[in-house]
């Protein structure tokens, strides 16, 4: 849905970001330590206004709690146009098996059974989207 | 090609990591202000041992000029395993046209017609990469 036929990237609106975030699974989660930014692909689930992020990766992990920044991004397509979501905001890992009883309680679709590892919250701060449409294939 | 079906994630030598670079066109950069991180899709052609990515995202260049450093991530599936790769290195923007106009005759693969933009070249300093099965559906 273009709202705007001059300007082929249209930006989306936090609903707009929300529905798309909701209905994808994997993303990736920018770091920074010291200055040195890092990267991960991540299984992820969005509900209740936060990202929850499952991991089995300690080397994220032990960079968020140097620094919990974070900027979270997902992407997709369909026949006719091509989406982004960038979210930034402040991420914690989740500690006691209450709270990750409740997330793993919460996510409106299961998580993939061979995935492992840690869950981390991800409280937004920004959430920016857009969405063009798909180049004809040369 | 699992090495180790006790391992079901496989750590990928350079040349693996290279060919899957070589064969994709998409990936994300992050990027760190004053230890903040943000995230860009990108289109991208690794050749010559560099990544040369093009963007129309004049914020990106903003924060590589205050911060060269970056994390690039690519991955992709195949009918049986899913891939990644993420290569740390730095970043300059290319200023002069020759060196623009030499960028473009290199690349193996066409630009898409629509995208504008900069050229920006990553030399990798660190370049990793993993294969794993994918996980039946359920």
């Amino acid at each position: 849905m273009l709202s705007d036929a001059q300007d082929p990237a249209a930006n989306l609106n936090a609903d707009e970001c929300w529905e798309l975030l909701t209905g994808t699974a994997e993303g990736r989660l920018a770091v920074s330590v010291h200055n040195e930014p890092d990267i991960f692909l991540v299984e992820f689930r969005a509900q209740d206004g936060k990202i929850l992020v499952r991991t089995p990766q300690g080397e994220m992990l032990v960079e968020l709690t140097i620094n919990p920044l974070v900027a979270f991004e997902v992407n997709g397509r369909s026949e006719t146009s091509a989406w982004i979501v960038v979210v930034k905001g402040t991420a914690r890992e989740l500690q006691s098996w209450s709270e990750i009883d409740a997330a793993q309680q919460k996510a409106q679709r299961p998580w993939t059974a061979t995935a492992k590892g840690s869950y981390v919250e991800i409280a937004p701060t920004r959430i920016t989207g857009r969405r063009r449409p798909i180049a004809p294939q040369t």
